[in-house]
């Protein structure tokens, strides 16, 4: 079994030096613990495009890493030189997930640093991106450790949670989202017990979830996604935490597809259902769920991905979502790093999220 | 593609002649339709032991085909001889899947009908036999018929339902219990849209419900278990329609995992959620759900099987019951070859089914 001795470990890092972006790869999870240290945009591009790296936070701390190290061993004479081939270097990892809203965001802020730092030498430029990559990752842990603080309270006296998808330390640099109530009442000696829905197709549940909960020492309990409703109705779990991809001003959350029929599962069991998300996935743009488009992906994943040979028909058709809404009305509180924001949460959240001044938090 | 051209297939029966078991080994779809004839008592074991031929109806008729067939070639001077021999082909049948109730029972009715024709010649006793497995094949046909006829109405107004599991040919002989009334509905060129659940951890939906709905030329929709509140979410699905193992005599429903939920998410999203079952699941000695014993099975299904590698950490726990208990104030309707029965449940299926003479139907 591969197992990580401290847990102190983050997902994503550069190292002491500035010299290597340090990461596990998750595509080895759970049978292998393969740490990458990478150095060539390249390899770092590819471990963001083959999901070696995952998850929106971690995603930004990896491209902001990553491109702070191209940017260290550019050759330039001046800055106008310089700033032309970092601008390359950007484009080209922007383009390893064009949709991932956090990698485009990192990799804009490092754009600003090198703006902002545009008359001192290149020297002090490249020692300021890199402060800047070590700062997004130091942000992200301490969002993540404040939604752990504002969740675990919550959680103080349950014996036992439900959660989906990996919304947890492989997501971000470390604690997670919805895993870091968790985290800090292992912290604080609550013996949580956690069950994990696989997840299906992708299985981040029990590829993700189940590893980094284990390696924490938590009593993980892995159940196939249409076990919940049992566990729920054994009276076995006193509350459903997952995280989030995206909350719209009136609450609505889009998430992993799964999401929203646990949430109708807790309201019919009467357990509180719990989403633990940043500031930087509520989007007040976004009035409510219905605007918010569902990528819709590849049938394979269904049918053919991880099996030794393909499990349905031929020629079938397949309805495969990688997300779904769950509407606000089935959330029983909103755990971010500012606060728990509760019903009614179109002025809630508009209160605690509106007027964010300057860049916007992981 | 594998396809059969004429959909008056059956699942498993002996051949005209009474002298080979045929059925589909279901092992090896979706991929390959393969046609087992068998007429070995070994080889019929074998096939009942690993679930060529699955489903309680069709177990019951391979069993008591297998055992006809074993009689044939019983040589013996007397019936006491040859009624130990065939004793001894029975217990052996017996053995490939001990908590099968239908097989025990099929084989029960076998000895009834070659003590009942002790007196007659062992020509004439084998003959008898190889009639009683026919018209156990011919009852299940006629009651899953039955069943269709019966539920089919409900559904005449629809557009689209979704299952759970294989309640289907594939578990019986023809039509099924649950999607009978679906082919009925096909017969009638009601063009129904079916969504199939891909039913984990065994993917009989994937593999089994999908192929044969697909052979039917039904349209069909396959999906992950955690995506059926997306599809009654978005209003696709009139109705949810599924088989049982077994009916408490207050309408607690046992079927295989995922059922309850299912029933909890069509009661949120105001849908009639249908039980169809032969009269053979109902329990009447069983007074509510929490009589029955649920049974646990391996942690490999969930994290090994049919994957190319494990797909779960070594050594994490996992909770994986076979079957779930849906309440009986969440079912719309019991669909059965009597007719349909409605709550309240305790009287209603105690009316229809009580006194029960003689045999029980399969």
């Amino acid at each position: 079994m591969v197992r990580i001795d401290n847990n102190q470990w983050r997902t994503v890092s550069l190292n002491a030096e500035g010299t290597k972006l340090r990461l596990i790869d998750q595509t080895r999870l759970p049978n292998e613990l393969v740490w990458l240290e990478l150095s060539e945009l390249e390899d770092i591009w590819q471990a963001i495009k083959t999901l070696a790296v995952r998850g929106a936070p971690a995603i930004g701390v990896a491209a902001a890493g990553g491109l702070a190290l191209a940017a260290r061993r550019i050759l330039a004479l001046d800055f106008p030189e310089f700033y032309q081939k970092f601008c390359r270097c950007k484009a080209y990892l922007a383009s390893a997930r064009p949709t991932a809203v956090n990698l485009g965001w990192a990799l804009e802020r490092l754009k600003r640093t090198a703006l902002e730092n545009k008359e001192r030498s290149l020297t002090e430029v490249k020692a300021a991106l890199i402060a800047e990559a070590n700062a997004i990752r130091d942000e992200d842990i301490e969002c993540c450790r404040s939604i752990g603080e504002n969740g675990q309270p919550l959680l103080a006296d349950f014996q036992a949670v439900l959660t989906h998808c990996n919304a947890g330390q492989l997501a971000a640099v470390q604690y997670g989202t919805a895993l870091a109530p968790l985290y800090l009442a292992r912290e604080r000696g609550q013996n949580l017990r956690v069950f994990v829905d696989e997840t299906r197709p992708l299985l981040q549940g029990a590829r993700l979830t189940a590893w980094e909960l284990q390696q924490a020492g938590l009593d993980v309990t892995l159940i196939c996604d249409n076990m919940a409703a049992t566990v729920l109705a054994r009276g076995w779990v006193d509350a459903v935490i997952v995280g989030a991809d995206r909350i719209a001003a009136n609450g609505d959350v889009a998430n992993k597809i799964g999401t929203s029929g646990l949430a109708i599962l807790a309201r019919h069991f009467k357990r509180p259902f719990y989403v633990a998300a940043p500031g930087s996935t509520i989007d007040l743009d976004c009035r409510n769920g219905k605007n918010i488009v569902i990528e819709e992906r590849e049938p394979e994943e269904v049918c053919e991905l991880w099996y030794s040979q393909r499990m349905a028909p031929e020629g079938i058709n397949v309805f495969n979502p990688a997300f779904d809404v769950t509407p606000a009305e089935l959330i029983s509180g909103i755990i971010t790093e500012r606060g728990v924001v509760y019903p009614p949460y179109p002025e809630n959240l508009s209160a605690m999220f509106k007027v964010i001044g300057g860049s916007k938090k992981l």
